[in-house]
Order: structure tokens, then sequence, then C-alpha cells
């Protein structure tokens, strides 16, 4: 079966790569699909550095806008997370035509801000899952190998296992969700199972932000909450008395959100692809169709 | 000239208290106000203990609403911050009774979350200020000698300098704003000078917390934004490359709301008294008609 290359551009919403963390998607990427279809372009703005961000925020609106609007990559894949999308995805989003809309998108944690944005836009095949920085981890391609077998594959092996068992699913990073919340990136989640993951957040923080999200009216009309994995959380002083799940079911009790238990996303290897919206009608076919047909991972 | 002593009644809607701050500041308000007309009485459920919280949230919200219900009292002083007030701020607000309208209600922090549900309920005297722990900080008898003049005489020299040249204003720490936005306790503040102040919390999450501030809908309907003191900022890796001033004028520039410039409040013992609302209609009067007269400080 022979089929289109499928070109993936990196870019950098938030903090910048190093060139070495590229170097080993590249490798990896030439392991995995050397001669039958992938081909990554890390954009330059990746590697570029202005105080906190990988470039200043015209740069990386800049950046994003070149490769998303141009029809001969078929994906936007965000380099990492860290900090900034929440200053450009306004910007992106106005400046996006439709050849943008044909293509698929993958991130999470900071990049979530943007994918929030894209999903509100009516983007279809918006993801929550791994990006090239997690090379990074220990066992760290396994992440990046998942990411690529969605975006180059649409394999389903790579997707968190309520997906497809539910009509509409989205991921976030429980801060970041908070901090969108009536902005004009919250999107619209009404029925959708929400999956929620955290980092080196203290308890007392987790709880907050949960307070936060399970206080939103239209957060209200999800479907149910699925809990990610709340790893590093640095110690609360004193003890916070709850554990995150205790923490998670007793704010869906409150706000009658229903609880749907766990979720297997997080700021680890094991984050699984989580697509937003629709699988069948979504992101699944979005990239299915563009690579053809929804074809088995090798 | 005598007048009825004015009893104010301490409660820890948040965080727990010990017994030593409480009797440092008994010790202070007698100094003060030895024999004519200052009492505190420090709820038992002050000192309790629930894992992160000074009592569970039922004896927390039972506290706060048996001592605002209760006429014997002028006013409720929260006893610090650290974490809890969302867990009982609608529950407290629910359970209020025309009584605890006429009185007045000092903190700041973690407490300007039940703060701004009562000002969002109707209340007229409720003020960002200081609390009993500020005792705790070198030279923090004067703030809370300040929050003191404040509860008893309604000193005007206690007030932010801002106050009463404008027509209205309000003051959160920038988290706590932030995490309330689109919750039941949102106030409305438009038309307000709005002060905002942060402590121990990183330049990108300043950064991003004022993104959420400044795009919400509401909140761009204040009058302008007045920065207080950002204290304690842990280092960001990599510099952030500015300040919270640059950061604040930022979002200031973006979102179209009025840069003001620097407001005298923070985590600190020169933390000015801050009213919600109309400081001549509002708790400055509610103060001053529950002593009788406006009275200077002696």
């Amino acid at each position: 079966m022979t089929r289109k290359k499928r070109k993936i551009a990196v870019v950098a919403p938030g903090s910048r790569l190093t060139a070495d963390v590229a170097a080993s998607v590249q490798t990896l990427t030439a392991k995995l699909y050397s001669g039958r279809g992938a081909e990554i372009h890390f954009h330059p703005q990746c590697f570029e550095s202005h105080g906190h961000f990988a470039g200043d925020d015209a740069a990386r609106t800049q950046a994003f806008l070149e490769v998303a609007n141009d029809d001969s990559y078929d994906a936007v894949w965000c380099a990492r997370g860290g900090y900034g999308s929440c200053r450009v995805a306004e910007a992106v989003i106005r400046g996006l035509t439709d050849v943008a809309r044909r293509k698929a998108y993958v991130g999470y944690s900071d990049a979530g801000t943007l994918l929030a944005g894209l999903y509100r836009a009516g983007f279809e095949a918006v993801a929550h899952g791994p990006m090239p920085a997690d090379i990074l981890r220990e066992g760290g391609d396994a992440a990046v190998a998942r990411a690529l077998a969605w975006l180059v594959e649409a394999a389903p092996e790579t997707l968190e296992r309520t997906v497809g068992s539910v009509e509409k699913t989205a991921a976030f990073n429980i801060t970041i969700l908070s901090q969108l919340l009536g902005t004009p990136l919250q999107p619209d989640l009404e029925g959708h199972v929400l999956m929620l993951e955290e980092v080196s957040e203290a308890m007392y923080r987790i709880d907050r932000s949960l307070f936060h999200i399970t206080s939103n009216a239209q957060i209200r009309k999800v479907a149910g909450i699925k809990l990610g994995r709340c790893d590093r959380i640095p110690p609360n002083e004193p003890d916070f008395g709850m554990t995150e799940e205790e923490v998670a079911r007793y704010w869906c009790r409150r706000s009658g959100i229903p609880w749907l238990g766990r979720a297997d996303i997080g700021h680890d290897i094991d984050n699984k692809v989580v697509p937003f919206g629709r699988v069948a009608s979504g992101l699944y076919a979005a990239v299915g169709n563009s690579t053809g047909a929804l074809i088995g991972r090798a």
C-alpha cells in the first residue's frame, strides 16, 4: 500500500525546545517510519528564546500561522508545554485559514490553552496527547511514538480507553483549564467526558482549581469527569487530609457532575491520546481522511 | 465621649490559627483600646484542625454563621488566609440573616473568596485589610492595629490612598480572584478601581492569572487596575523577562482596562484597608453608623 508522505510541523507556542530534543525525535521518527511516510519539520521558532518563551509573542504567533496555513503540512504538533500559549492563542485563531481546518493538532499541558481555542473555533482534529519534549522522560520514546502513531496513522491503540465508548471527549491539565474559563478560549464541553490531569501542584491548589472548574456553569454541562494522574504533588503543610481522587470526587458530588473514575492521561510516558469532540466524526476521521484511509500501525 | 463597646468576632474560614497569635492580638487590643471600647472574641473554631483546615467545612461554616448572625457582634474578622474559604463561602452566604448585613467584615488573601461572595450578596461593609495572623510578621503590630482602627473607629487613615478619590473600590489577591471568576461568588465590579496583589507566585503564574482575570468580560468593566505589591516571587527558569508591573501593564493594554498605577496593598505590614464598593455609602458609613459616629483615632 502506498500513500502520500505525512508531513508534521512542530512549533512551540509556549516554552522553547533544545536542538537535541528535536534531533532525538527526528531519529526516532526515521527509525519508526523510514521510507514509508512521515516527515517532521521543526520550525526554527522552536529554538528561539525570549525571556520565558520560545520567541516573543509575535514570533510564536507567526510560526504557528505559517505552518497551520501551509497546505503542505498535515498536522501541527506542539513542541512542549511550559508556559505561553495563552498569550498567542487569540491571535493564532484569528489568523487561521480554511487550510488550517483540515489538519490535526496535538499537544497537552500549556498547549491545552491553544487546543481549547481551536476546538471552540470549530476545528475537528484537535487532540490531547504527547509532545516532542516527552522524549526527555525516561522511556519517553514510547510517548513520542504514540503521538506519531496518532498523527501519522490514526492508530486506535493510541487512544485513552474511554474514547470511542462515549459520545464526546476532551482532556486538560487542571490548572490550564481553570485559567481559561471565562476567556474567549473556553470551549463548549457540554456532553463531553472531561479528563483532567495535574503535575507539580500542591493538593490545596488542586482542590481550589477543582472548586473553580466544577463551579463553572458551562463545565457543569459535561457528561462527567475522569481524573488522570496527578503527579509530583509537593508536600502540603499540614497534610491536606485527602487524596486527589477524594478531592475530585468531593467536587463532583458538590457540583452534581458525574464522577466517572480514572483516566489514563498525565505528565508521563503513558499519557494516551484524547481527541476533542466526537471521535468518529472528529479528529479520528480527520486524521484518517488525510492519510487516505484509517490504517493499522505497522 | 462614651460609646458602646465594639465587639469583634474572629473566625477562620481557611487555615487554623495558633493560640499564641490570638493571645498577642488580645494583648495588643487591650493596650490600644483598654477600657474604651473594643473587645475581641476568638471563636474556638479558629484553633480547630482538620487536615489543611481550621476544622472541617461544617465547623468553619457553623462558626462563621454563629458570629455573623449574632447581634451582639459588630464585626467579623477573618483570622488568617491559607486556604479554605471557597469550600464554605456558598453555605455561609446562604445561612446569613439580616443581622449579618449590619456588620463589618475584614480579611484578605484566601478570605477574599468569602468577601467576594458577601459583596456579591449585597453586604455593604466588606473590606480587604490586615488579619490577626499578620501579627506574626516583623512589625506586624502595625498591620493589626490598622485593621483594629478600621473595625473599631472607621479611622480614615487606615485606607489605601486611592479610596475616597474614586467612586468604588475592591481589592483581591490575584490568584484568589482568578479562582473565583465564573463561580457563584464572583461579584459585579463594574466601575470599581480594582487593586490586586500577590505573594509567593512565580512570574509566569502572575502573567497567566492576569491573562485569566483581564480576559473576563465582567472584569473588563472595571474602572481600572492598580497593582499592589507582588512579594516573594520565586525565581523563574529562565528569567521571565518582565517585572510584575510590566506584566500588569501588558494585560491592561491588551484588554483595554485602564492601568492606574500602584496600590498600597500586599502580604505585608503596610497592607492598607480597601473597602468594597462606595466608601461614603458603604463600609465606611456602616462601620461609622454602628459606632454611633465617625470618630478620630486616639
